[in-house]
């Protein structure tokens, strides 16, 4: 898989002059939307199929402060946990130093109800396996 | 109509230590939203109806910066264009001062084809002419 | 303490037609910039004072969403956990209902350096400990 | 010059399953960065002489919608105004259709104060003169 490439925008940072915090969930959104493209089996077919996959939980450790025009790569892994949830894990990486770990916590749901990704979705479910 | 206070947020402001001039398009939403609200006819209550109000222009003039924690009172006028068209007419001020000046046009959409608003919202057609 | 409220905005809910699960954590910011002030020592005033607060890790876990309009009412707590680091908790609830637990971890820095808050910045450290 | 491209991201779009209006103010944004770096003269570098460019106001004509991993291209264009303010026009398309017609106007600053653009920073002044 290719790493996913974010280039800091100028309206991401705050007065401090670095990347506001909150921008790193929506790079990790980023670059976790383009993992599944990458696996054939983007966030558009999942919902075209009538199936969303909100987030569990979300973190960040902030290692080291970025800013305009950095460009951040972002290294995408992915694991199953149980039968309903599966992880995205994160490390962003401006150069060779590591500036952020992220780690996102996801379930599939369908009309508003938990559904289990290998019989919903079993295409997907068998290429997150390989992934692993 | 009372007006809308918007209280700037840390995260709006930019590496230049002002409100980051895309965030006041962001506050003319919410006053309108306010302002809908306050005519009795909001957002919620137009899309429960099947109708959505795209934005078709908007213009921001920007008078002098704001930064965190300025309060900005928004004082929004409203008028309608033509059968299909209407406009917002925004005057954002901290203090006494006139930070930004801004207008929206829209239009109201049912399937996404336009809609005249007397007809298939006379209720709400009524209340905006009320205000002019 | 009073609790923090957020009313979500239109523009803060996504194509679920919920609100954007990055959004959580300005609105933990906005709690936590409201809850200095009510300490009594401001982010603008510890900024005033050429000390900066980064975030060192940030944890939100989402229980049940939330759409425009909700209003999200946010009780926080704060603990410090070494002479350089201090935590901040967050329970987020719309009415009964806790929509989403959040945690976040920050230091002090001065011109780019960690500094210890008890000594740099004492009133602050002691307000902070007679909270805990 | 090249285009600008911007790829839609999920956060980006709202509840009407669209790309939220104020985003295009941020995209154009990125493409005047982007502009000014193909001009050789980036925004770090004005920013590394102490000056500041600020904007005066923007407009945004909202032509088609645009959602989710739409490529919108956009078209830079840039003119003098007078000795202090410059204006950008940018034509935003999806494929051949155009989506957003966006105009910005801007001054430069030094210490608050807004200064000539021919005398403060003449190299950039010839440079946007060459391209009108």
């Amino acid at each position: 898989m290719n790493t996913y490439k974010h280039e800091v925008k100028y309206y991401e940072c705050d007065r401090m002059g670095i990347t506001h915090h909150s921008n790193y969930v929506r790079f990790m959104e980023e670059a976790r939307v383009d993992y599944l493209d990458q696996l054939g089996y983007g966030f558009d077919r999942i919902e075209a199929e009538g199936v969303f996959s909100p987030v569990v939980s979300i973190q960040c450790n902030y290692k080291s402060p970025t800013t305009f025009k950095d460009i951040v790569d972002i290294e995408v892994a992915i694991s199953i946990v149980s039968e309903l949830k599966f992880e995205f894990n994160y490390v962003m990486r401006v150069g060779e130093k590591t500036v952020c770990i992220g780690q996102s916590l996801h379930c599939f749901t369908e009309n508003g109800r938990p559904v289990a990704l290998s019989k919903r979705l079993p295409e997907l479910y068998k290429a997150i396996q390989s992934q692993q």
